[in-house]
Formats: C-alpha cells, sequence, structure tokens
C-alpha cells in the first residue's frame, strides 16, 4: 500500500478498498455499494444520531424520494443552487411524464409543502422531525469515496418555530448534538459561519462544521442552516398566534452525511489500513486464537468461552479460519478493529490474554480473571485518544497568516473586514476557500488581509474536499 | 367514521388516515409521506426482520438506487415482466444522459453484477445478504395506501448457492423465518406455490404468502424466489468447485414490504381505528391520567412514577395534556395503542391501577403494586389473542368448491390438473386469480374443477389486491 505521508490521495483510496467499507465497482461514477463492513459502521454512525435526535424530541420520518417540478420550482434560490446538479425522472414505463420529478438533493422542497398541512397554530410548534435517507447529487466534480459521492447517505433533521429567536435556540441545540458527536465518532471540527456566497441556497445564514484531514484540506461534515422564513414564504407554512393573527414559521435545518465516514478514515487511517473509533466499529474486539499443534481444541475451546463472556458488553468477533495468526491480523487491522485478542497457550498457561491497540504500537497483557473491566477501559482510552490526537492535530493545523502569499497548506487565520470583495480577492490570490469566520463570533483584533482596514473578524482560508 | 363491515375499502381509507400512519396529501400519487407514527411501527417491523436476519447469518448491505440500463436489460424475462413500471431517469442538471437509469423495482440487476466479484470459490457460499431500502414501481392500478404504492418501503434478501438443493434449504429457512414474523405481525398467511405464469419474472419458481383480510380479498404479503441458475447466467455468478471446475451458483430471494403493516391495518382494524400488534406498535402503553379538581398534582406525580416503572420493560406514552379523557381515550384507540392505563383518584385510593385492551371490551383492574408482570402478561395475550383471531379467520374463509359458479368471496379451494388452459379457464370463469398449491405439497383426492380429470394438486382462487 502505497503510503499515507507520501501520496494521501492515492493511500485513501486504497486505505478505503483494503478496509472493505465500499466496493467501488458498481457501474455507476459516484454510487458505491455498502459492504456488510461498511454499512454497519455507517448505520452505527446512524445510531448515535437517533439517540441524540430522541433525546432532543426530534421525530424520525420518511418523506417520498421524488419531488415533482412544481413544488422544486417554488424557492427561487434554492432551484438555482441545485438546478445544475439534480437527477430528473422524465419516463415511466413507456410513458413520457406530464411533470419531471426530481431525485431529492436535500429535503425542504418535498417537506414543507407538508409542514403547512401539519402547522395549524402555534401549539403545534415548534416541529422538529429528521430522517436519514439516501440523496442525490449529480456532483461533476471528480468523485471519492463518502466524500464526494452522487447518491448520499444523508441525515437531515428539520424544524419549525414561532420566530427567529427560538429558531435560533434550535441552531444552539443543533451544536450542543454535534459537539457530542464530533466527540464520540473522533472528528473535532471548527464552527464557522460561511460567508455570504456560500450560503446553502435559500437560507439566511448557515454554519458548517469544518474537519481537518491529512490530505491538508478542510473536510465539511456537517451544515447548520436558519432559513428564517424564507422557505416558509414559499411553501406558505404559517401558524395561528395566540391572539388569533398569522405569522409565518421560521425554520432550520441541520445535515451530515456518509462524509463523516470518510473523515474518520481520512483522520484516523494509517499505512496499515482503516483505525475505527470502537463507537461506530462493527466488531469492537476480535479474537484470534493462536494454535498450538494437539492443543487447538482446548485454546479454541478457551477463545470461545471468551468471546462468549466479551460478547455481552462489547461487539465480538472470533476469527477461527484455518489461516496464520499473522494473515488474520494483517486483515482485521486493515478493517479497522479497535482491539485484538490473541489467546495462545502461553495466555492460556499463564491466565492472560494478549491485547493489541488498533491505534497504538505494541501489545499488553491482560488478566483472564479481570478481562471484561479491562478491555473496557481500553476501549474507553482507544476513544479518548483517538480524539485527543485528531484535536492536536487541528489546533496544530490553525496557522496565523498576514499576507495571503503566507497561506500554506493548513488551516490559515486571517483578518477580515467583511466586505465580500475582499473575500473573492484572497481566494483567488490563495487559490483556497474562504471557510468563514468563528461561531460563536470571537473577538479579533487585527486588520483585514487584504485592505488592510480594521478587521470585522477573524476568518479562516484553506483547501476544501 | 364508516363501518368497516359496511364499506371496508372506504373504512380501510379512513382507519389509515385516522391512525396517523402516513399522510397521503403528498403531491405524488401513491408517494405517501410517513408520519412519526407510521415510521416507528413499520421500523420496529423492519427491526423484526434484521434480528431474524442477523440469527440466520444474513449480513444488511445496501446498494445504489439507479440500475444502468445496460445492466437493467440483461435478463429477458425480468425485463419484461418490469418494463412497464419502471421509472426512468434520463436528464442529470441540464445533461440528457447518455445511458439512461432506472430506479430500482427490486435489486436483482443493481447486486448479481456484484456478486459476480464478490464470489470466487465454493468457499464464498453461501452468500447471504439482505437491504432495506425503497423500490419503486409505476403501478398504473388504483393506488392504495401500504397495499399499492409507487414509493415502497422493501425488505429483499438475495442468496446464492453452490446448487440448487442448498437454494431449496434456503428457502426452507425463509420459510421459517416467515413463520416467526407471521406470528409476531399477527398476520396469518397461507404458501402457495404460484402457478408457473405468475411467476417472478426470471424465477424458477416462486411461492407467496398470502393473508385473508376483511375486504373478502387476499393479499400477498411475502415472496420466496428460487431463481435456479437462470440469473448467475445473465450476470456470471459463477464460482470454483473443489475440484478446480467452474459452475453457476443458484439464487433465491425473499421479499417483503409495508403490505404488512396494511395486513395489519385491514385484518385487526376497527370502527374505533388501527389496532397494533404490541411487537410493533411505537406505544404499547398509555397512560392517561383522570384528573380531580385539587388533586391533579398528586395524580399527574403518580402517573409519571408509574411511566418510569412501565418504560423500563415497554414502548410508554404518559398523556398529560389539557384534554379531556374521553378525547384522549378516543385518540389513542384511533391510533391502536394495544393498552391503555387509567390512573385516577379511585384507582390511586384502591391502590390500583385501571387498564383497557385496545383488541378487546371492557376494563380490568391491576393492583399498582404488581402492575409491570401483569402488563406483561396482558401484552402477552394481546399479541396471541391477535394471532389467534386473524388464524381463525383465515381458516374460516377456506371453502371447498366443485364447480366455477360456487365461488365465493372467499379463499376457493379447487382441484386442478395443473393444465394451464384450465387454469386460465377458471379464472375467466370466475373473475379470481388462482393463487397456486399448497406449499410444500399436501395429498388432494378429486378432480379438476374445470375439465374433471383427476386433479393433480388442490389449488386456490380469490380475489387479490
Amino acid at each position: 500500500m502505497v503510503s499515507k505521508a507520501e501520496d494521501f490521495n492515492e493511500w485513501y483510496n486504497e486505505v478505503v478498498e483494503r478496509a472493505g467499507l465500499t466496493d467501488k465497482r458498481y457501474p455507476i461514477k459516484g454510487m458505491n455499494v455498502w459492504t456488510p463492513w461498511g454499512w454497519s459502521a455507517i448505520t452505527n454512525a446512524d445510531a448515535l444520531m437517533r439517540r441524540e435526535m430522541a433525546r432532543t424530541g426530534h421525530k424520525e420520518v420518511y418523506f417520498p424520494l421524488l419531488v415533482p417540478e412544481s413544488e422544486f420550482m417554488k424557492e427561487a434560490e434554492h432551484i438555482r443552487g441545485f438546478e445544475q446538479e439534480v437527477y430528473w425522472v422524465t419516463r415511466a414505463g413507456k410513458n413520457e411524464l406530464d411533470i419531471p420529478m426530481c431525485l431529492r438533493p436535500t429535503s425542504e422542497t418535498a417537506m414543507y409543502p407538508i409542514f403547512s398541512l401539519w402547522i395549524r397554530s402555534h401549539a403545534d410548534l415548534p416541529l422538529k422531525v429528521f430522517q436519514i435517507c439516501s440523496v442525490f447529487r449529480y456532483d461533476t466534480k471528480q468523485t471519492r469515496t463518502f466524500l464526494r459521492v452522487r447518491e448520499i447517505h444523508f441525515f437531515e433533521a428539520h424544524t419549525c418555530h414561532a420566530d427567529a429567536e427560538d429558531a435560533e435556540r434550535q441552531i444552539r441545540e443543533d451544536l450542543s448534538i454535534m459537539e457530542t458527536l464530533g466527540r464520540e465518532l473522533c472528528v473535532p471540527y471548527l464552527i464557522l459561519r460561511r460567508p455570504e456566497w456560500d450560503k446553502f441556497p435559500g437560507a439566511w445564514y448557515s454554519l458548517a462544521a469544518d474537519a481537518w484531514t491529512p490530505g491538508l484540506r478542510t473536510l465539511q461534515v456537517a451544515t447548520f442552516h436558519h432559513y428564517r422564513d424564507n422557505f416558509a414564504k414559499a411553501y406558505n407554512v404559517t401558524y395561528e398566534t395566540p391572539d388569533g393573527g398569522r405569522e409565518f414559521a421560521h425554520q432550520t435545518t441541520y445535515g451530515m452525511s456518509e462524509r463523516l465516514l470518510g473523515a474518520i478514515v481520512a483522520i484516523h487511517g494509517d499505512d496499515k489500513g482503516a483505525v475505527l473509533p470502537p463507537t461506530i466499529a462493527p466488531t469492537q474486539v476480535v479474537i484470534v486464537p493462536i494454535p498450538e499443534k494437539g492443543r487447538q481444541d482446548v485454546i479454541l475451546s478457551e477463545a470461545r468461552t471468551l468471546a462468549a463472556e466479551l460478547r455481552e458488553h462489547f461487539r465480538v468477533e472470533i476469527d477461527e479460519r484455518d489461516v496464520r495468526p499473522g494473515a488474520k491480523f494483517y486483515e482485521w487491522e486493515a478493517k479497522g478493529v479497535p482491539l485484538r485478542i490473541e489467546l495462545g497457550p502461553r495466555d492460556l498457561a499463564a491466565g492472560v490474554v494478549t491485547a493489541a491497540r488498533r491505534d497504538a504500537e505494541g501489545r499488553t497483557t491482560i488478566p483472564r480473571s479481570d478481562v471484561v473491566s479491562q478491555v473496557r477501559d481500553l476501549i474507553r482510552r482507544i476513544q479518548e485518544d483517538m480524539y485527543a490526537r485528531a484535536e492536536g492535530a487541528l489546533r496544530s493545523a490553525i496557522v496565523d497568516i498576514a499576507a495571503p502569499e503566507e497561506a500554506r497548506d493548513a488551516v490559515n487565520r486571517i483578518g477580515w473586514c467583511g466586505n465580500e470583495d475582499c473575500g473573492h480577492q484572497v481566494e483567488a490570490d490563495t487559490g483556497m476557500s474562504l471557510l468563514g469566520s468563528p461561531y460563536p463570533p470571537e473577538a479579533y483584533e487585527g486588520t483585514c488581509i487584504v485592505c488592510g482596514k480594521e478587521a470585522a473578524t477573524a476568518a479562516f482560508l484553506a483547501k476544501t474536499y
């Protein structure tokens, strides 16, 4: 395998394949097959999201995939934002359809006509729903597994509120959910308010969670949009106020996708393969019996007893195949299993098992009698260490620069007057994207990197995926 | 609400709406919105399927939604079977696509080209995977919620085997899974081998699970297809045998859909609304506090304590809204919650709670101290009684007839020589469908209802959805 340090892009392609997270041989570019391993990992992440949604009173729904052209066309900015990248169904059987239908690129236009029926009065607010589904975007840039695909495994929460302030509170709740998820998935990020020209089409403002990858680019892994009443006006989402008036609802969305899995692979993988955090690893602990001639039965039976014991607490696999242990190690390392436990004749004699963390070198010995609590402890430490390392990498990627020519393959912090022209200018000068300014806003002393006037804010500049 | 006995079809439409299982106001016919209540019910059913799949060694996957025309066109019978009902994506952004892509009507043509890459040798067999996803069929008959829709919530298991016998064993495993699910979902059925002209396009033979509904029609709720090596030949799914030869794999599929939820509503619902089995009910127990002036706080606090206690074992909701108890009863009955618990001042004084089964008349009193075990018992009995009642209805719907003019709105059992002409003739004479013969085959003494020759088998004749 090519080394991560030498050629990150090529390494990324190889590691995804070697880990068996996806099969890219499906005959449509950008539409990949979710293998059992990959599907288990992403649906474990979905389960974390569902838990957070339940905790915060969001209800799960499922809206149809297809959106009639007439509904899709109701919000002008939204159309302009997506018109180049939606797929259209124009034919059914042998019939041309009277009204073409698009495959949802996101579900505002599918949901909001129905929200306008669901919401009658202020008592129906806030409305908080989410769905986990495929969305489709005909992205013409080069596709890349999990990071830029055309059928996207997607999470989208949609909420409606009585006013902009309550929608604002929702955004804060979303950010706190994201904080929990970022820790659990071992993906640290910066929350940035996107500049005006990079908002979601139809949004009042857009926040994004940007992770830092060893590809020396940032990766947007989540977005949070405050729509004010912009979509509500297009789709007539109104409610009766306590005093009998009618007001438009204020709306928000919170989106995440399989990019989170791509971020995990990119950030934590190494030259042996993927490194999955215990939270989402389909197998958290793999047990590899180390055979000895004449004692195979004893060792296998002990390994099975161990597996049964651990299975009550963790996701456990026992690898009983008739293959050399070294080949098994190699394979489970490539797949990213957080913890390997070896059980051989010497371990057996000494009343121990041997544990190897995927995210660190070396092996440790664990007393057999204390195996559950020590494995629990190891799993917790793997989780914490993986996050801490990624967090350290993100922090050290942030560099302050004072002139466009100083921009590096890093997260460049600049001063910015907030003027759109200066923003575009620095993007042109550096070939990088202006990601936006810290959110919540932070005090910043300095001058605009372009015009030299007093900076209104810090802003971040980086190459992006 | 119209009565179920008077006008089943109209009743069905109303009950689905009153239960809030779906919202039919989405602007595409046959594509409905899954509300939180409906989505929770169907995904509870999905969870039962996932449990059975894990138990039997099937792995969950997810294949892309779109299938290129070139792949879709490889198996001739399959194309002919679906060409009238697939949706085609022909445009992306502003571009006409070179190769149109269809929305999967089922996933054989998406999966099998990849299976041909996954399977190398006999050691890779059997391959057992499943997915739960939306499939799309442009059905031109009248749409009906859950029973005939165009975006279908679908379960599909696909397996590959070394030979026809092993594929046969798979079908038997599928049937035993179905037996478990049928009991849990309270949907009894007959397993019938479909006549040749009604097989799945491309199958060697097709079995179906047909339920009986109070609409006096049967409803196909699951199918089991043995493909032999028919698709394997079209998609080149081969394996190396132990002696170094190459053979085509033999394949099966097992399909189910949201029709199961339709069957539950149709079979168990009554003039008050839906009646959901505890296995899938989003809320298994609803607690309704019965307020008394001046003692509201005490009652509410006792109700919350009760809810917390029950929640450790069941899916529990407490209805604290400021609405008359009668209105609450009405609403939860419409939604189909299996068990209602009332807690009022008299219950409190007597140290009891009052329980009302959704599937039966009357109320019972439960000692507060024994509430968990008695609720568990009630839930179990609701489950069993619902199944038993439906099973009884299915059994009594089966009538033996000796001539086409005797055919009733029932499951008519006839003698059949097995000849296709006689099959079509009896369908024409009765306006009913020949559903096929019992599986596994049963001995039958009698003559063919059409030609009078010795019957090869019994067969069933009914109107269908």
